[in-house]
């Protein structure tokens, strides 16, 4: 049998997984038609609408991480030619331009500092210049620990006839995410940041503003796998055979989003805030600094720059891994040697997380 | 918690999971990037090279169900314009081309009644006639229980240049996959079948001939999260962070691909083809008639016609699936109503599934 260490996870993703999340996955497995797995699918699909804050009929866990849901929504909502507005202000924005554009997309980038976000002004300013039908930011940046804001746009990209998307991958289930009070046409996540369940879904929802523009494509979209007109058909209305979906995944997917409505979501959002600030009183009193916006930093991505007294972060990563079995994340992309991201998401927002991660640097440094 | 069923899977799968690969997928995650998790993938490659039956370096489980691995070879294969012959002898030969055609590939069909398999001869005399880019059929058609043989083509395929592709979905781990031997350039699976793990990801292989075609594109592939060029790096030589890896069903897969080659290649296929006669004598017994061509039926997939005297067959299997936890499966396709499909794969495989599925059969009759 597998011989795994026990890790103590506070990088950038995959989160802590709680026991009975696990024991939900280790479940016998039973069919992608059962009756059975039909009721798990609707029940998933009503507490991702409570997390998402959104009433989308067109709500559901795409079958692949977070990355697979990005291009779910790029390969559906973009035709061919359409004007795209994607911000970049770290890793993913980066990402979701390439994959707008392998969907035929015409891109236009903004770009900010990474670990700033971007100004409500200057996004309307954009969309009002170039009236895009997508326009697509990151709400947690991953890479850098950013928070951009959504509220207050999407009135700018409708009144063009536009679709606004949200990449909140890193923010869903741990600061609030609300689709329908912000005018979210379409967003994404993934399961294994503040959803505290290990990689392999990707929660999506669209508006019915976005399914329209789906369903009147005149091209079908580059993906078999992941056309929302098919898979659609299987997760609502007619329960279409379409791929055989991941049902384990499914049911780890179902008790960790009944955990995070147990708890309540803004007793979970005031929790992450609450270990992030312990975390950052503990980090400062050490003499770390912050890379990230102040006025936008992520409770629960850290985005931390490496002290000059360091010389070879990778060597401190690897110590705290196999000494410590604490995981925590380098830098990516321009910050890849200059900074560490710090999670505290989902299960492994704590108290106990923050002292161990604490003591962990002290023992290291 | 979820209130769940146990089901005696025998449809087309998803089949019975053995306890301890539940057990493997329940163990606590660890990160993408860690060197154990890197252990497990260079682990999960090499049994997969075995029960492929080759040493392709490019052997890896692509993060998504069977369908999201078609999708990656049509994508990373086919290059707009390249002429494709695919062959259609069931449902999945149509999906293959319904791919292939969203990559850009000019699809030629050759097709044969649901059920029965292509002559070695016509396959070679169109390869000749079109001289074809892709030339690709279904090993193990799910949605008919045929087989169809690959030994004898690759020469011609590879004389034109071509490159010959197998969905081998239904068959692996399940008879004989000899990539290698037959000259096969790229395949793609399931974890559901013959493996006996719960469904999420999907074995793939490509041949240095085929990565030589996927790493001299002129045009990117549609798709970024199946894009051979940056999964691979993940998979094997630079180790690039690409996407989250679906963990825990990584280490599921591990414990489903040990267990296979512990019982052994040979051993396995032999209780497949031996537990499949004594289902066969039972349904002869009992007046049922096979649908698929006796000369290249599969063992674990057994397509069974309709008794005359069975009115309502929807109703036939909810009463097994509900009174009996039995689950088989209807027709697809152009046998929708007309044929059942009875599987016996991997973990399910055994004398007791059989009396299990026969009495099941008895008592609802």
């Amino acid at each position: 049998m597998l011989d795994l260490p026990t890790r103590h996870l506070h990088g950038p993703g995959p989160s802590p997984v709680p026991p009975s999340v696990l024991e939900a996955l280790g479940q016998p497995c039973i069919g992608h038609m059962d009756p059975a797995f039909m009721r798990v699918m609707n029940e998933v699909r009503e507490m991702l609408q409570q997390v998402f804050g959104t009433e989308n009929e067109m709500t559901l866990a795409c079958s692949g991480t977070g990355s697979a849901g990005a291009e779910m929504l790029m390969d559906n909502l973009v035709e061919p030619g359409d004007a795209c507005l994607i911000g970049v202000n770290g890793v993913f924005g980066g990402r979701l331009t390439d994959k707008a554009r392998r969907a035929g997309g015409v891109v236009t980038n903004l770009h900010a500092d990474w670990g700033q976000s971007f100004s409500r002004t200057l996004i309307k300013e954009k969309v009002a210049e170039l009236k895009p039908k997508i326009v697509c930011f990151v709400h947690a940046e991953t890479s850098t620990g950013t928070l951009q804001p959504f509220e207050g746009l999407a009135d700018a990209v409708h009144e063009h006839g536009g679709l606004l998307v949200m990449d909140c991958v890193t923010s869903l289930a741990g600061r609030p995410v609300e689709l329908d009070a912000w005018g979210v046409d379409a967003a994404y996540s993934g399961t294994q940041k503040c959803l505290s369940c290990p990689p392999g879904l990707s929660p999506v929802s669209l508006s019915e503003r976005a399914m329209e523009k789906v369903r009147s494509r005149k091209t079908k979209p580059n993906s078999w796998y992941l056309d929302l007109n098919l898979v659609g058909n299987y997760w609502s209305g007619s329960r279409a055979y379409h791929h055989t979906a991941p049902v384990n995944m499914n049911f780890a997917l179902h008790e960790a989003l009944r955990l995070v409505l147990e708890e309540g979501l803004e007793v979970r959002y005031a929790r992450h805030r609450r270990v992030h600030e312990r975390l950052k009183a503990g980090l400062e009193t050490r003499g770390f600094r912050y890379a990230s916006d102040p006025e936008w930093t992520l409770p629960m991505l850290n985005l931390v720059s490496i002290p000059d007294r360091v010389d070879d972060e990778a060597a401190v990563r690897k110590r705290l891994l196999l000494d410590h079995h604490l995981e925590i994340g380098g830098g990516l992309g321009a910050l890849a040697g200059k900074c560490w991201r710090i999670g505290l998401m989902g299960h492994g927002a704590t108290d106990e997380a923050v002292d161990r991660i604490l003591a962990g640097l002290d023992a290291v440094l």
